[in-house]
């Protein structure tokens, strides 16, 4: 039961597209995450992933469109729905969604991250 | 399957102490509000809740101290916990929580709002 400074907390994140836990409410998880260039193809079979935007721009490819995210902007890929994250200079997000997702979903490769660290 | 813009739903929201719904996920519901004054001390029996603040500062009394949000900072008040809101000036909160969470908690007065709009 402390507070969140989000700040703070990206001030720790030293990779790219390696979430962190910065917070747990109701079996969800809240993930922060550095992105930059191009993240895979994958879709979360059983999760609705909640992508905000707090510095930079991103952009979720979906197959039959882009959507741009700019700061202060957020998208909810529901389940199912393949999606790529993709962003051309640095962006910091702010993720919502069950505490168990895989960050690469379906998709099980080197950019998998099995234990996500909580800071 | 739109991208929100939190400054556009703001801009929408024209009374305080008053959720929005702006997006749904996993049974949980992304409100936003614009708060000014006291809210009532309540909780919420079965339910955690996300409390962001992007513009402006809040304060989230507790029965034993009292957490200072400033733009940039959540925090999350564990199911059970007696709590209330408080803003001096003017300030545009993000909350995180299951979709039928009330408002009021565990008190039901002329601040209760039993069907929060969605915008």
């Amino acid at each position: 039961m402390t507070k969140v400074n989000l700040s703070q907390k990206f001030n720790l994140v030293d990779e790219f597209w390696s979430p962190r836990i910065v917070g747990e409410l109701n079996g969800q998880a809240v993930k922060i995450a550095k992105i930059k260039g191009q993240f895979i193809w994958h879709s979360h079979e059983n999760e609705d992933e909640f992508f905000l935007v707090v510095k930079g721009a991103m952009v979720i490819r979906l197959r039959e469109r882009d959507v741009t995210l700019n700061e202060g902007e957020f998208f909810v890929v529901p389940r199912g729905v393949e999606h790529k994250p993709v962003a051309e200079k640095e962006a910091h997000i702010v993720m919502f969604e069950p505490t168990g997702t895989l960050n690469t979903g379906d998709v099980n490769n080197e950019r998998t991250i099995e234990k996500v660290k909580r800071i």
